[in-house]
C-alpha cells in the first residue's frame, strides 16, 4: 500500500480543503495518507478518524518535512498544493535527480478536445537547453502510457509553425533530438494545437509552458464571467440558464483541472505531486490516486530505464 | 482621405471575403481602398462599382506590391490577411524602421474582461532583446493612446511570477529597462492576467506571445465546441439553447477578434495591418477602419517622438 505524504498547509484553501481530500483518500483508496503540518491544528479538526491518516508535527516547513520523510524511504510519494517554486526546489534538491536526467519538469494534464494531454515543462525551470527537453519528452511518455494508461504517445514540439524550420535555434535544436529518438515525435505543434488534443505529450521549455498554462485558465475564467453575466442579464436568460444547468456542470467537469489532480515533478528521485494552489478536497484526493498509482507503476524505473536505454526498450 | 491598400488574395477566405470587406469599407468610411491583385479575376467577382475602390494588376506576389506602393507614398497604408511571415519580412525589409526602433512587433488587441487589451509581440520576432521589449512596450503605448483612446496606458510585463526576481536574465533585464522608463510600467504580470485586463499593454517576447495568442485561441474553440456538443445532447438543452440564442450572440460579439480588425506591425516606417488567416469581411472592413485612424492620428510621428525624447513627451 502507497505511502503518501501530504502538505497540510500548503494551499489557499488549506488546511481545511486538504485534509478533506486526505481523509477521502483514505477512506477510499488503498493507500497510507501520512498529514504533515502542525499536530494540534489539525487534530482539533477532526480528520484523525480514518485508520489509514497518521499526522506528522510540524519541525521546518511542511514541504521541507516531507522530503525528509520520502528522502528517508518512510513515504512513498509527497502531495503539496503549496508554493510551487518552493517545492521544485525542497524536492529536487532534497531527493537528487533519476539516473540520465539532467532537470526536472512539472507535467500537467490538460483537457483537451481528445480527452486529457500532458504539457510539460510548465515552470520547473526557465533555463532548459534542447536536451532537457527530450528528457522531458521521455518522461512525459513514460508517465502518459503507465498512468493514463495510453499506448505509444504521441509527442509535439511547442512551437510557432508547423514547419521544421521555425521558430528558434534552441527549438530546432530541441526538434532535431526529438526526430532522432525512438519516441513517437510527431513535429512542431502551435499553442491552440493542445487544446485540439493534436498529440499526447506536449514539450516545451518552463517559461513558455508556464505562461501557456496560466493564459489558458486565464481565459477559461474570463469567458465563464462573461457568460455569467449573460446569462443573468434578462428573466429568458435566466430560464434558459436554469433548463441548460446540467449542461453546463457536464461541461464545467470536463474543463475542471480538480479530476486530474496534481502535476508530477517528473525528474526527482521520489514521486512528487504539486497541486494548484486553489486545490478543492477533490483536487487533492485525485493527486492522492495519482500519486498511488505512479507509485504503484513504478514510474520512476521505466523513466530511468527508458533514459538509459534510448533504444525505445520500455522496461 | 487615407489611402489604404489591401491584399485581395491574402487569407483562408480571400477573394471573397476580402472584397467584401474592402468594397464595404470603401463605402462606409472616409478611405480609398486599392486592391492589390489579379485584375481580371477581382473584376469578374464585381467589387469595382465603388468610386474610392480601385484595383492593381498583379504583378510579383500582392504583398510585394503593396509594400512597394508604400514605399512610393502611393499608398498611406497596406492591409494583409496573407501569410504574416512574408508580410513582416516584405514590410521591414521594404519599408524599413522607424527612427529609434530596432525591431517590428506585431501588436494585437485582445477582448479581456476590462475591454480590449494590447499584447506585443506576438511573433515578428524571436530573438528578442530586453531594449526591444521596452520598445514594443513605448510603441503599444502609443498606440493604445492614439487609437484606442487610452489614456496613460498601464504596462505590464508577462512573466511566471509578480515578484521582480522571477523569471530570466531576460525578463529581469527588460523589467529593469521598463522600471526605469516613463512608461507607466506596473510590473510583472502572468499569463492570466492579460484576460482579466490588468494592464493595458502586455509585452512579451515574440515566441512567448505567438504561444499565448495560440492557446487562447485553442481554448476559446475548445470551449465553444464543447458547449455546442452539450446544448444539442437533450430536448431540454436544446429549448434553453434557443431561448439564450441572444445571449450567445452577445457573448460571441464580445469575444470577436474581428471587432478589432487586423494587428499592427508597429515599428516599420509604414502603416502595416495583418490580419487573422480566417478574417471575414467585418475583419477586414475593421482593419481598414484601424489604420485609416493609425494614419490620420500619426501613430509613427509620435512613435518616433516618444523614441527619441525618452523623457515622457506625447509629441
Amino acid at each position: 500500500m502507497a505511502r503518501i505524504a501530504v502538505d497540510a498547509m500548503g494551499g489557499d484553501r488549506a488546511p481545511g480543503a486538504i485534509v478533506d481530500g486526505a481523509v477521502q483518500a483514505a477512506r477510499l483508496l488503498p493507500v497510507e495518507v501520512i498529514l504533515v503540518g502542525p499536530e494540534e491544528r489539525l487534530k482539533k479538526i477532526g480528520m484523525s478518524e480514518s485508520p489509514a491518516l497518521t499526522v506528522r508535527k510540524k519541525r521546518d516547513s511542511s514541504i521541507t518535512q516531507m522530503v525528509e520523510l520520502a528522502k528517508k524511504r518512510e513515504v512513498d510519494a509527497v502531495v503539496s498544493a503549496g508554493n510551487t517554486g518552493a517545492v521544485v526546489v525542497a524536492a529536487s534538491l532534497g531527493l537528487g535527480l533519476l539516473s540520465g536526467i539532467e532537470r526536472p519538469g512539472i507535467a500537467i494534464l490538460i483537457p483537451s478536445l481528445k480527452g486529457p494531454v500532458l504539457v510539460i515543462d510548465v515552470g520547473a525551470n526557465v533555463d532548459s537547453k534542447p536536451l532537457h527537453l527530450y528528457q522531458y519528452a521521455l518522461m512525459g511518455s513514460v508517465y502518459m502510457r503507465e498512468v493514463l494508461g495510453k499506448q505509444n504517445p504521441s509527442v509535439g514540439l511547442l512551437n510557432v509553425g508547423e514547419e521544421e524550420s521555425k521558430g528558434t535555434d534552441f527549438t530546432r535544436e530541441s526538434f532535431k533530438l526529438l526526430e532522432e529518438s525512438k519516441l513517437n515525435f510527431t513535429g512542431n505543434i502551435e499553442g491552440r494545437d493542445i487544446f485540439l488534443g493534436t498529440c499526447d505529450v506536449t514539450v516545451c521549455e518552463g517559461f513558455v509552458g508556464n505562461v501557456a498554462l496560466k493564459v489558458s485558465e486565464g481565459v477559461a475564467f474570463a469567458l465563464k464571467e462573461l457568460l455569467v453575466k449573460e446569462l443573468r442579464r434578462t428573466f429568458l436568460n435566466r430560464l434558459g440558464a436554469s433548463l441548460l444547468l446540467p449542461a453546463f456542470n457536464r461541461l464545467k467537469r470536463q474543463m475542471d483541472y480538480a479530476e486530474y489532480g496534481g502535476a508530477p515533478l517528473l525528474g526527482v528521485d521520489g514521486a512528487c505531486f504539486i497541486c494548484h494552489g486553489a486545490s478543492s478536497a477533490k483536487a487533492i484526493r485525485n493527486a492522492i490516486r495519482s500519486a498511488a498509482t505512479f507509485v504503484s507503476h513504478e514510474v520512476n524505473r521505466r523513466i530511468v530505464s527508458a533514459a538509459v536505454q534510448p533504444e525505445g526498450a520500455s522496461a
